[in-house]
């Protein structure tokens, strides 16, 4: 398992999407080369999202030329829409774009209706042309939000999740994130959902997304791992979650923790294949950069001193 | 199982430990008064610490004299010495004692010397002779430091804690506390521990004590349940840990939060007998005391609306 083990950094992007103030476009290349040199292999690097909603990514085309990459790695922009397609392409043809897009669909129908503004119907069909649009340009993400239950309906069939599943992979879209976007995954349904999309849809590689909202994060992040489950979205420092002005009844809306989830992970002697020693001096980085002490446990505490011993059972 | 859960509130002794300000012995009483109007089965009420070390339980008598008590709960008091136990007698056997004491004891050797200051023979000595001085009055717990990790000595042998164990049942005591004292256990260590006590001990009832330092109490309580504990030590707020005279390297050590163990269990399924409403209400009355927004995400954001929808798997 440890060799297949892929955690995906989502400070940069996720993390960045609710801060108020805009961080230079040089600080944010140096977040993301520090994460290239943890050794994740895939990273959130920014969002194609229009300027004027969200002005924090409104250097994506700058951020992702002044990165440097590392070999084998891939690094994620955001695609709300075809006009941020078509910005990812130009980016991409001239050399020094994304290698990864993502699309973002949302499991229940008030819940895309309030977030996306559309129906499931009509971001359907958007999706589709986006990813024609893309025109096998990158590995494309789906990323499907409220997979658990909805803030707005509560219950959410995980039916409905594995059409939603099956609707991505007819459209060539091998990845698909499950969002817990608000935490009301449990170990069980996290556990029960990757055994029936793994079985109605084997060729679907599945990424745990899961946000801390109530405390079980990481308590679900390893039923994914019991599950079966290799693909970990996570954000240093448990930042990030939705912009701060679609509001889904308040309350805490972070990742699940970076340190934390590799830590544990660590610990439990599944191999991240990560930089510890460098992930630690970038978690304090983070909070450097942010001005403020963020969610992660790990940050206070420090790494397990089990992990270098070797003493899991 | 939910008929047998039992969760342990320890924000009126494990968490208030570490509060540098005293507080009002009618504050005191107000917070174990919800407590009990919460429905738990078990409380940690006070300790019998030398008020001179400790001076926020200097009113541990006053405290147990003034707290209302739910039929069938039990009230602990934390008993550190055979002082502490004569103190215990006396109150209790004037009629409004506490009806549960806990003697603490270290897993290793080396926290055993920084945290209790004894040698761990000297340590089981003092419990005996505390057991004896105890004469049936209580139930007693046996408090069991470090079970899964020290920050000394890092690995903890579990054939030694099965030894610890088995020492506290000859003497009687026929319920232990495995605490995770800085947060290093794994679910694995966790399963792999209650598995192996269960069939060596049986008669033994264990109890999950696990703190959240790394950001895996919960996933490790989720491990102990799935396991087959039913017994939970947690904190309204996450507070807690231990005295922060005795350092461990600093850190953050707080207790799980109750509020997200109880979410999580719920949201489950799992029926912890709790009134949630006024669970709720009382996580903001701590917050109030204490001046300061505590560690609970679910304090954050409320429960899960899973809950009331009895929507789980």
């Amino acid at each position: 398992m440890s060799d297949d083990l892929v955690i995906s950094e989502c400070f940069a992007r996720d993390g960045l999407q609710n801060e108020p103030d805009f961080l230079a476009t040089q600080t944010k290349v140096d977040l993301l080369d520090r994460f290239s040199a943890i050794g994740f292999p895939r990273v959130e690097a920014t969002s194609y999202s229009n300027p004027k909603a969200v002005p924090q990514f409104a250097d994506a085309t700058e951020v992702l030329r002044g990165m440097t990459r590392r070999e084998g790695a891939f690094y994620k922009a955001t695609c709300a829409n075809l006009r941020a397609v078509e910005r990812a392409n130009a980016d991409h043809d001239a050399g020094r774009g994304a290698n990864e897009i993502s699309l973002l669909a949302s499991a229940s129908e008030a819940h895309s209706q309030k977030n996306l503004r559309s129906s499931k119907a009509e971001q359907w069909q958007r999706i589709a042309d986006m990813a024609k649009a893309a025109g096998g340009r990158y590995r494309i993400i789906g990323s499907l939000s409220v997979v658990f239950g909805c803030p707005f309906e509560t219950y959410v069939d995980p039916g409905v999740v594995a059409e939603d599943c099956a609707r991505f992979l007819d459209l060539g879209v091998r990845h698909v994130s499950l969002g817990d976007t608000t935490g009301l995954a449990t170990p069980q349904s996290v556990k029960s959902l990757w055994r029936r999309l793994e079985t109605e849809l084997p060729d679907l590689t599945l990424i745990a997304h899961f946000h801390d909202s109530r405390g079980s994060g990481l308590a679900n992040c390893v039923a994914a791992l019991e599950a079966g489950c290799c693909w970990f979205d996570s954000s240093i420092g448990g930042v990030g979650g939705h912009p701060s002005k679609i509001k889904y009844g308040g309350g805490f809306t972070g990742n699940v923790a970076t340190e934390d989830l590799v830590n544990l992970f660590e610990a439990m002697g599944v191999d991240t294949g990560l930089d510890l020693d460098a992930l630690m001096t970038t978690v304090e980085f983070c909070e450097k950069v942010l001005g403020r002490p963020l969610y992660g446990r790990t940050a206070r505490t420090g790494l397990s001193p089990l992990i270098k011993e070797k003493t899991y059972a």
